[in-house]
């Protein structure tokens, strides 16, 4: 069987730049180069985007869980969509793809960064390639039960690319531009393992998720302080101990109390509020690159 | 009858510093420095801001119109909202307010400044006055039969401050310090006008609405083209003739082809693409402050 790829922009219906870039590429079939391997894309959350809102009912990048499957017969709107996804593109949906992209902004400064969800081998594989040809950061997301059922985890190989710092429904060149270029580098690797042309680096380099950190908060839950003006922005740079994380009115400040080599990301994105997330700490790794990690990933493109 | 000022924030539901800044104010009295002056804060649009989103039905602040207060039966919420607001604190309401001051942001980076709907004199007189302070730019905006029903012009005397680039529903240091400094300085420019330490400049500088332009779009009028990069974030810069202004994937460039000196404000506003507003072109003018307009606020602020 020929390998499929799923491209998804628009999986939060406010980060818009994804779908512009699609609806672009449709007009002007020769906007990205293929390199002829089949690919179908999509708007992840269309009615979301219609409403101007991150989702209807409950975040879709969130609801590709098991127990969201089994509730099919549910009214809400994210469930139900993720099993139409699953069920028009999924492995073995009507036109089963093996490999997904899912284009996501965001209003933290993250530059253009690859996220991987949890520590499956073609997913790492993948990564490595485009970190090595773009220089990206990879944020490795895992051991993290509050969050779970995310999209590209619904597919054998898959990958979310977050692009910012961007405000929610807001169109920009910039960061149009920097989706496209991770798009066509996206598909240039694919069709380099196609023709086994092969050019993993020894090593990848990853954030390794470690935990989040919420906003502060009064009595009755509410926000009661901001992310310090000397953290804002700096995605990716490390922490040291006794630096400034939040600012209150009160005068007071909030500094980090850990004596690690924290590196945060995702800074004050929007949507991650009612979350409670104010930021998420990482670790930075040097990790081999793993033969196993290889097989895979050419496995999946030259599937029989 | 003493003064009495209403302070309004979060008349956009997913424009949230104001708010902030208000819930950190009744924490801590002393935050800011009313010099005595009665002041109620408000937020215009708890409803929206619950949600998340710019409104519930329609712009709270386009609801102010006459045409709307005759629907008073209406189920639209800010319909019933814009009511119910005139209804507590308007001229006529349980704890009437002669000036208001809405705190706004925007995604385009407008810095801070103010917004002045029509040529109403004690309008002009105060925006002078922080202008004269602050150096902060006033956006005239008038003639624009599309868009009515702002809140302020049910006040006898309003202002909108407009604060950005800030993402929507996004909490950020930097604006809010603005914020605080805007209202600190608006209750000190009404004290002077209480102990008729009057410092009116002699002049003021206008941006005065021209009209608005739309972003490029397609047959089915899909959005088919993005701010130029050159023009992205350039707010308050004079166009020239030639100029760029939005960018095509075909490669087409749309210049602006106008030979006026016009000044564009709100570069890609979000909230403004559903209203088909790209940017507002400007002309900056030079005004003499007249006798009546000072005489306008003195009497507002001095009413018997």
């Amino acid at each position: 069987m020929q390998l499929q790829v799923l491209l998804v922009a628009g999986t939060h219906g406010n980060e818009i730049n994804g779908i512009f870039l699609f609806e672009q590429w449709k007009r002007s079939p020769f906007l990205i180069n293929t390199h002829g391997i089949k690919t179908f894309t999509v708007i992840g959350n269309p009615e979301a985007k219609k409403a101007g809102k991150r989702y209807i009912h409950q975040d879709l990048n969130r609801s590709f869980q098991e127990k969201s499957f089994l509730s099919i017969n549910s009214s809400n709107f994210e469930v139900l969509r993720a099993n139409e996804l699953l069920n028009i593109y999924g492995e073995a949906g009507e036109n089963p793809c093996q490999i997904v992209l899912d284009f996501h902004t965001t209003t933290a400064s993250m530059g253009s960064c690859l996220v991987v969800y949890g520590r499956r081998n073609a997913d790492l594989a993948l990564a490595s390639l485009i970190q090595n040809k773009l220089g990206l950061p990879i944020y490795l997301h895992e051991s993290d039960q509050k969050q779970t059922g995310f999209l590209v985890e619904s597919w054998p190989c898959g990958l979310v690319v977050e692009i910012g710092p961007i405000g929610q429904s807001l169109l920009n060149s910039k960061i149009i531009l920097q989706t496209k270029l991770i798009l066509e580098n996206f598909m240039e690797q694919i069709h380099h393992i196609k023709n086994l042309n092969l050019f993993f680096p020894d090593k990848l380099i990853v954030h390794r998720h470690i935990k989040s950190i919420d906003f502060p908060r009064d009595k009755e839950g509410n926000i009661d302080g901001y992310v310090h003006s000397l953290r804002q922005s700096k995605d990716w740079q490390e922490l040291k101990k006794n630096d400034e994380l939040f600012s209150k009115f009160s005068g007071e400040t909030i500094r980090f109390d850990e004596n690690k080599p924290y590196v945060p990301v995702f800074i004050n994105e929007a949507a991650y509020a009612e979350k409670n997330i104010a930021m998420s700490l990482t670790k930075r790794e040097l990790w081999d690159l793993k033969k196993d990690w290889k097989q895979s990933l050419i496995d999946l493109v030259h599937q029989k």
